[in-house]
């Protein structure tokens, strides 16, 4: 009795719609699907939290839904953010559209070497890659998530001892024109932190990054300057927000600083 | 030994920053403070989570992040938005900065009446109030997310009984100009769903539920055009994001839908 | 053709069950329902996140989940544990249930003030209290965890300055017999970390936080085993759980260690 | 400045204790490494957030943190549950110790087809896998947390027309014994459920899954009651835990149902 229909069933979604409002975008998210990530000439596998949608006309009533899962089931290549943009175009043609975004957030793992055994081990960067297309052009961003050690220089320089210090989180949420790597902007934010952290730190390395934060204290503020100042002369980067959210030892909140920056502006033009 | 210096502690933040790099926003967040929310001739007992921060001039290395704690210390009666508003302006003082924002995000309880039996019970909204000022002007938005029950259109047409149907976010964040509340805008989002959720259903209340869902269903796209055709002819909102998510049944991801609209242009000029 | 019939709806919970499966909890979860929560002489606004149920028979089809909402509806009291007992047993008389429990959890907030300038501020704990009731006896376990510092006692000893700390959470987990308020539990694990942690906190405050956590360098075996010890000595605490996570500030994960223990037996009898 | 000591470094954590406390567990958490699950006659990559630890006896002071990490760097192999034991007794070695324990939580896809069309999709179940050993035995469970499809056999027996129905979670917690499958346990779920979820349907597949649910409504209760008569008859499993949790689509919060049970014991045992 649940024998499905031999008739044609009705297709509601492709009725008129009299409201006559565009819909800027229609879709699914919170959808996981697996992939490989290709970046920085690394292949990695990896699970992807999709968000993909297309803008839909004024007169129709609703979207395909299914086809964007048909869309995800179709890729099984390794994908890096150019191909992320060659799946946002078929899927423009795919449901009929004249613009559209694919979102995919995913941790992304980088073999990491510690600073003095040199024993390596995995970090996991969460990372998200956004394009969006029309019929005439396609952009694309790519947002790292860098975990990294702060440590206060007011709490260094007024007291005897010690300084407070923590994990902190370092985003890097980049417009790219050309093909920069999550592994470049990652260091990017590493060499801006007071120390990197690791997966794997033998006694001697942790003497090392000890020392090395010590050494290298940084506000929230001083994190995003320097992140900032590299950025500026990176021409691949178009536009960035760049943000360091401090998981401070000492409270029970955050710090944080951010600079949002349109690149080949300078200061005085903000 | 652990005793407090006598002689003055250096200010390290007050310290000349010679990166020239002006900072857009530095502060706390994920701090939890408790406040009375006041909306729509109500006061609620509530716990936000706040992120509080202001610009940085190029020169200065640091923003004093105590004064923000400081200023939600200060801050013990109830607030609207408004309120808010004032709150942000004394932080543009106290912090000695030209622009700033306070975000609060909060749960907000409404009394609700079933639609049948009558019996009240609470329904949590998660709210968000955004104040952004500077030395000339200020500006606010109110986003509310607002769970409701989506029955699908092509599942009840194509079907000989039944209708999938799901918990659904309808989540509303405008520029408000006026004094518009939580309530109303919440009443909006839940006028436009296949029906209202409550906390307390008895079974009369239930049967009504039920087949109102299904005398009334809705695809995502329909939420947000309808929320949006109610929008488009409120004053008192400049400009909105009106976004369905429904968490469906059949499937385990979201189906979503998004209008953003600049209030007071046509269709036409989108 | 919506309203409500006047006929007597079909009560399909109440019917039998063929299957003789006695159900050991059924109920509702993630329901959020402000309170007031007493402990310690304070009384608190919050916002709890329950989780109520009650037993259900081999021979009963369901239960009645409205009354869990009623229960919660009819409960507008300042609450303290021993009341929430009370609460637990009316709902074992209004479901017609022979055992059930009430698990809530809310943000608890405490006006601390600073080590040196004495400034008072919020801190919030996350707590969970539960009940567990039948026909004969009653239960009950108060869940605290406490956000303070840890300072890695190898990084300072193998260091020539300097030593990893991060924020970590203490979480005391304990089945209690007598009146043991949210604020004695957070006060033994305070004193086990290497620092309190504060809201607010001026210069002089941090030079004496951070000179106290490189005195009194712990590792996550420390911590709990400083708490044990205390707990051990507690007469209101029948058994408990601590755990310390340290949000280690050169990695991106966490260290552990847990203590599980009956009070009364000795070491070397487990 | 920053090179590394050439004198060995004190093993801190290889000191005396003094407190005479064992201490149950201690190791890292919330560490995302990636690997290959097998179950069922598949591979399949996935990227686990791992728990691990060992017990510490009364006289140690600290365990060594990086070792837990290098048994993760050490294992390349696909795991199935079997493989995580061997894991886990090569970690008692490594870290001298007489009992610990593993657990990785991670996403395991499957490929289904839908019921009509037969379009193959990939769905995510989020699964545990949980080990403990000591010198003379070893446990494991495993953990299938399986979406699914609930409608309301009240609300479709009070309505003239429809239901309510929602996205489920029928988790299955089990000690087990032999080889026994994620893919299995996930299908004793979804045999239990109202009806199965899918990643792809196409119109004649929601269609049938439309009015299966109607055709198979289920309460929280019945969910739990089906899926323990399952687990009842099932020689690999020593014991469980089996919940079902409804995102009701009519209120803002959840119903939910519990069965705990030691295979082999009556219910009138218990």
């Amino acid at each position: 009795m649940n024998a499905p229909e031999r008739l044609p069933l009705p297709d509601v979604q492709a009725g008129l719609d009299a409201r006559n409002l565009p819909i800027d975008r229609v879709g699914i998210k919170r959808i996981r699907y697996p992939f490989v990530a290709r970046s920085g000439g690394h292949a990695v596998h990896t699970i992807g939290t999709w968000s993909i949608g297309v803008a839909l006309p004024p007169h129709v009533k609703g979207t395909h839904m299914s086809r964007f899962v048909e869309l995800l089931e179709s890729q099984r290549e390794p994908l890096d953010i150019d191909a992320l943009g060659e799946l946002a175009a078929r899927m423009l043609e795919r449901l009929d559209a004249t613009s559209g975004s694919i979102e995919v957030s995913f941790p992304y793992f980088v073999a990491k070497a510690a600073p003095v055994s040199g024993i390596t081990s995995l970090l996991d960067y969460e990372v998200t890659w956004r394009v969006s297309v029309d019929r005439a052009a396609a952009s694309a961003r790519i947002k790292v998530v860098v975990p990294a050690t702060s440590l206060c220089p007011c709490s260094r320089d007024i007291s005897e001892y010690g300084a407070h210090n923590q994990r902190s989180h370092i985003t890097i949420d980049a417009g790219v024109r050309g093909a920069i790597s999550i592994e470049e902007l990652a260091s990017i934010a590493e060499r801006s932190a007071s120390c990197e952290v690791y997966g794997l730190l033998k006694r001697a390395d942790e003497k090392y990054v000890t020392e090395r934060a010590y050494d290298n204290a940084k506000f929230a503020e001083d994190l995003v300057r320097d992140v900032a100042l590299e950025l500026d002369r990176e021409p691949r980067v178009t536009h960035y927000v760049v943000e360091a959210e401090n998981f401070e030892s000492i409270h029970n909140h955050s710090a944080f600083a951010r600079i949002e920056r349109v690149v080949g502006r300078s200061a005085s033009d903000r």
